[in-house]
């Protein structure tokens, strides 16, 4: 086990110290929960400052036109295309990831005609299950959500299904697809591949179009740090674009919206997957979070989260053996950003651990969820994070009564 | 008509006129474009820097607890209630309006099996009709989406209709439905009723319940003054709540989002509505904007609009007669709070206005609209704005090359 001390020196040496000067963060927290809702970029902050005193509050109506609004879901899609592996013109920024899920799965039944079975996994984020529950009740048409366990899922899927729709990273476990050889499977079986990145977009190298996924969705709050609520991203791939239908046929998707014709007709390409008009302060936020970007490569952010994964998971099973109940998988080849433990006090513990600085979540019933975020988490934080979980479970404080009592979100 | 100085004695007599300090608005401006993006309320900044320094760099995702981020969605909304008429617990603030039609126009089919007419104004705003024409092709069930002039729309409402979905306030020409009636005979003949209040929320006095509305939209950003894109709002009755089932069935609208369970459950009443995360930074913005409604009265801001409006109409046909076709209603009954004109230089007419600092806007082909906000319009305001038109129409300065250029959002 590395000591403190040599900790230090790996933070002097991590070529992504830096840029946790680009983040405003609390004194005294480690925030191990940057995979629900991530940091506030200081360039998120300004551009929000200057579109409240300069381009709502002085501008008013013109900056439709003079700051760039209109063109927002296109342009913070591209930027975030860049960061999937995606083509130029396959993304776009808008409304949130339930929404886009029901644009995409209501696209890809829509291509395979005659295929009745939607195929997720039985752990997949609830929302995307729903949303898919949600449609099959809207066509009743005999489409079906049907669900398996990971362990079965590449080998269920088969000429019945027309999408296979799953989260690359696994919410509460954190277990990680093998994005390629799964889209693969899909595509021998004729099926289509939606890929849900909310917990995998930022955090670690994704290759879109490479892997010819054809359709995905993701989030803007987490490991993208657009702030909460962010608006969600999705991508349809070049191959679909041209015949992609989207139900959702608002006039921000109309060839020419402001024509203000009476009938629909879709805009070329994803362009069209838009609906109403964009919630503005929160995609400013959302652009200009993503200039953390810039010049930052999504393997070096691989590397230092498995290194900080690794350091983490070791110092819990060395310091506190017997403890916790690893739920995340061991090796981090099949892993994303996160490490999750199981106990049966988990709430509890957790609020005590809060109180105390270190900010993780809880996943019902018994699930205790860390996230690392390379960008802004020295390797000192997680040794601090372990060092103060320890304490609590060596000092039982979580026992005491201030901690027992559940919020709403948790 | 009254001299300037006449108008300002009315606007030292205006009881409204103090609320014009709660809004930022530029130096040298007159700003009549409200019902298109309103301006900023200085309490919505201060809560959106609030979020910003506190809520989320500070707290972090505690704020989802603490902050009351969770329960925007229904606390905005049920502010929002109490402005158009509604009883509590039958109004949401959340996603755009076209995707809360979406939401109503399905639940409202859903409820009327057999029915297959969608029936709506041939000048309705375009993304009405073009959501009743995504959920047709979406269905593909035989529903249809049938339109007809303002003038035949009440006698064309039979009982193959589902629904009428009509908006209250037409965004083109400003003219009014009597709201009662229309309900009243959709009733009549066992169709649900749907208003989209965009135009005329925050505009003039709106009593849902009392009519027996059925169900409506809205938006957060025009009269409400929420921010450029700020959530929408939707309304379901009371009566439908039990039975009313959406197609985007998202984890927000879930009984129990946060035990993550793999089976949609909808939420009590109107919460089943929401979807999925909302956008925060939008939301507060349009939270603390609602804010300068607290003891002002629709009646006072009615009355003074239409005191605005015959104003501004009086003017055009006084100072510049035969130069302008009134494309409004002239009768203020019959009237939202705009007055639109129509001339075939439309466009470099109001590029030549808005470089004089009087801000309207232009619907295509030939419409010039102007609106008007009795909470941060005065009466000289519209006095000025009237006289830089007939400097302009009486120089013909509209004619010079720079006025030309047409902007994508107009």
């Amino acid at each position: 086990m590395p000591t403190r001390d040599e900790l230090r020196r790996w933070d002097l040496a991590d070529p992504l110290a830096p840029m946790r000067a680009q983040f405003v963060l609390p004194e005294g927290v480690i925030y191990l929960d940057g995979n629900s809702l991530g940091a506030m970029p200081r360039a998120a902050a300004e551009r929000v400052r200057r579109t409240l005193d300069h381009d709502w509050s002085q501008q008013l109506v013109r900056s439709w036109n003079s700051a760039g609004w209109v063109d927002l879901p296109i342009a913070v899609g591209a930027r975030i295309g860049r960061l999937i592996g995606a083509r130029d013109g396959e993304t776009l920024a808008c409304d949130s990831t339930s929404i886009n899920l029901f644009k995409l799965l209501s696209l890809a039944v829509a291509q395979r005609p005659g295929r009745k079975l939607i195929l997720s996994d039985t752990d997949n984020f609830p929302t995307d299950l729903y949303m898919a529950q949600g449609l099959a009740a809207l066509l009743a048409n005999g489409l079906e959500l049907r669900t398996v366990g990971m362990d079965q899922l590449i080998d269920t899927i088969d000429e019945r299904v027309a999408v296979v729709s799953l989260s690359h990273v696994n919410y509460r476990n954190g277990a990680l697809y093998d994005m390629a050889a799964v889209t693969r499977r899909a595509h021998e079986a004729g099926a289509l591949m939606l890929w849900d990145l909310a917990h995998s977009a930022g955090a670690l190298p994704i290759a879109l179009a490479d892997c010819d996924v054809d359709l995905a969705v993701g989030c803007g709050y987490k490991y993208f740090n657009g702030g909460p609520g962010a608006p969600a991203f999705l991508y349809v791939s070049r191959a679909l674009q041209q015949t992609a239908a989207t139900p959702l046929t608002g006039w921000f998707g109309h060839a020419r919206p402001f024509d203000f014709v009476p009938g629909y007709a879709p805009a070329d390409g994803v362009a069209r997957m838009q609906v109403g008009t964009p919630p503005i302060l929160s995609m400013v936020a959302l652009d200009a979070a993503l200039d953390v970007w810039d010049g930052v490569s999504l393997q070096q952010v691989r590397d230092k989260s498995i290194r900080q994964c690794e350091l983490f998971v070791d110092l819990v099973e060395q310091t506190m053996p017997g403890v916790f109940e690893l739920y995340s998988p061991r090796d981090a080849a099949g892993r994303g950003s996160q490490v999750c433990l199981r106990h049966a006090d988990a709430w509890p513990i957790m609020q005590a651990l809060i109180a105390d600085g270190v900010i993780g979540d809880v996943r019902a019933p018994d699930i205790l969820r860390f996230g690392f975020t390379p960008l802004y988490l020295s390797y000192c934080d997680v040794y601090d994070a372990a060092a103060k979980l320890g304490a609590i479970m060596a000092s039982g404080r979580w026992r005491e009564p201030q901690f027992q009592a559940r919020a709403k979100v948790t």
